[in-house]
């Protein structure tokens, strides 16, 4: 079924222990689509300057990821900058430049209004309003969110809420948006602020599934020895789960569960080297082998 | 099989955001006791003074501890006192008088040197050796270990390791014994140092099993959405995960992962009230009734 991200396409300037990168190719919807990519099409939707490079774009191409709502304009491209160090849990983030990012108001194509799974990559509620507003019926609507829109828009987050099905959100902002330190409970909190599931991403610890009527589900990380650079470890999670769950068109508790197993494989792939070039280098074998290891480790 | 225990036996006063107590019966070797002994009987080996009240040995003897090796002194008991905050992951130590517990040198009685299963509680390890060289050929060691060894006895410690089946520490002290941020990568420097196995134990994040031939393992931990009080979680951890294996009479990999379920369970009780208050209230209905819920929470 179709697939549909909205959300950033970008330079990154990254450095953590194991080296840097300059004006890499980065952005929450270039994760998101590379990780689903291997699952199913993706269509994307965003915005980059005149400054982009052709072969960029052609490393989109390559992942079967549809451009059609990829605008170049005049300007220059959104581009971040930051750095980890020690565990590399969290990012340090040293420069944004929104530039034509910030005055993007996500416009769909007349042929992606049918999209059936869509995830709202970080961005304002207001503007991920907008992109829900212009899809017809969604079988599956996921967001995520940042401590930013959470202090400074709570209240227009809290009219997304209950038009999204799955949050997903890492664990200090689970923290913020509920004002509760356990875990759990903030979830349960989210919960009750309208979506039909919340999922809590912890990094090195895994992911937690809290889902309406109960459904509960934590899996950890897959290990990896040897971290890189955590850069689009989110983004990639939610691009490996809904390409599973795009691709064998399911949206329920259940499948959910089982969808965040890609979304975990994917994650660990994208974080043992610097931008994309986990995933240059993987293909169908790599993700199996991968997924009958995790089940390995998980299984008791 | 047999079990035995070497460690403290404490006076414990705790401050948490949903409660302080004072003077309530702690101790590793207390808490290690009480998770273990819903699954058999347990040795426990260690001292308390002489204001140590009757009322605290009967709660031991209630629970199938044998307490021929507790030793009553002259003196004052052991104490600890410290606090948590927000989501209660690190206790903050307000004060700990060792007591009579500052020269203990552990004396097994002659009917412990047998002992089959033995838990060396954190303690210096040149404690934890003399306790090592007194048992004749027990079929299963489990080390604990603190920061404090780590930084002030690196030698001992390391001469130590290659004794113990099994070390258990929590995240900080693997990375802090490792010189490793990323926990893997820590995991596996540790086995290097002898171990068979390492367990990092990760509070609200669960636990890690690391063992030689490849043995990997990750266990969320069961989902607690009201933590009263994290004091002993660990030790209860390695009792549920102890008492399990000594019953079963099981030492290998295999078995360690499937112990460690126990071990999560019997941890994921302790924390909901003060001191030993959570284990006073179950029996085996609960144990495997959570049983049963952590199978479904972690079953994609």
């Amino acid at each position: 079924m179709s697939l549909l991200v909205v959300g950033t396409v970008a330079f990154d300037s990254v450095a953590t222990p194991h080296g840097r990168v300059e004006r890499v190719l980065g952005g929450s919807a270039t994760y998101f689509s590379f990780a689903a990519s291997f699952f199913t099409p993706v269509r994307l939707v965003s915005v980059v300057g005149e400054d982009f490079p052709d072969e960029f774009m052609a490393v989109l191409r390559q992942r079967r990821v549809d451009l059609t709502g990829l605008a170049r304009v005049p300007g220059k491209t959104f581009s971040w900058s930051g750095s980890y160090e020690g565990a590399m849990n969290e990012a340090r983030t040293l420069d944004v430049q929104l530039n034509v990012y910030g005055d993007f108001s996500p416009e769909l194509p007349a042929a992606y209004r049918d999209s059936q799974y869509l995830f709202l990559a970080n961005g304002s509620p207001a503007s991920q309003m907008r992109v829900l507003d212009q899809v017809r019926q969604p079988r599956l609507v996921v967001a995520d969110t940042m401590n930013l829109w959470i202090e400074r828009t709570p209240d227009e987050l809290k009219r997304l809420l209950p038009r999204v099905h799955v949050l997903v959100l890492n664990e200090g902002e689970a923290r913020l948006l509920s004002g509760e330190p356990n875990l759990i409970a903030a979830g349960e909190r989210i919960l009750a602020l309208g979506p039909r599931a919340v999922i809590v991403k912890k990094g090195e610890h895994g992911a937690l599934l809290l889902a309406r009527a109960g459904g509960r589900c934590a899996l950890p990380a897959f290990p990896v020895a040897h971290v890189v650079d955590p850069t689009g470890a989110g983004d990639s999670f939610a691009g490996g789960m809904m390409g599973f769950l795009a691709r064998n068109d399911l949206n329920d508790t259940a499948a959910l569960r089982r969808a965040m197993i890609f979304g975990t494989l994917m994650s660990s792939f994208v974080v043992e080297g610097f931008s994309l070039a986990p995933f240059q280098r993987i293909g169908e074998a790599e993700i199996w082998n991968r997924y009958h290891e995790y089940i390995r480790f998980i299984t008791v």
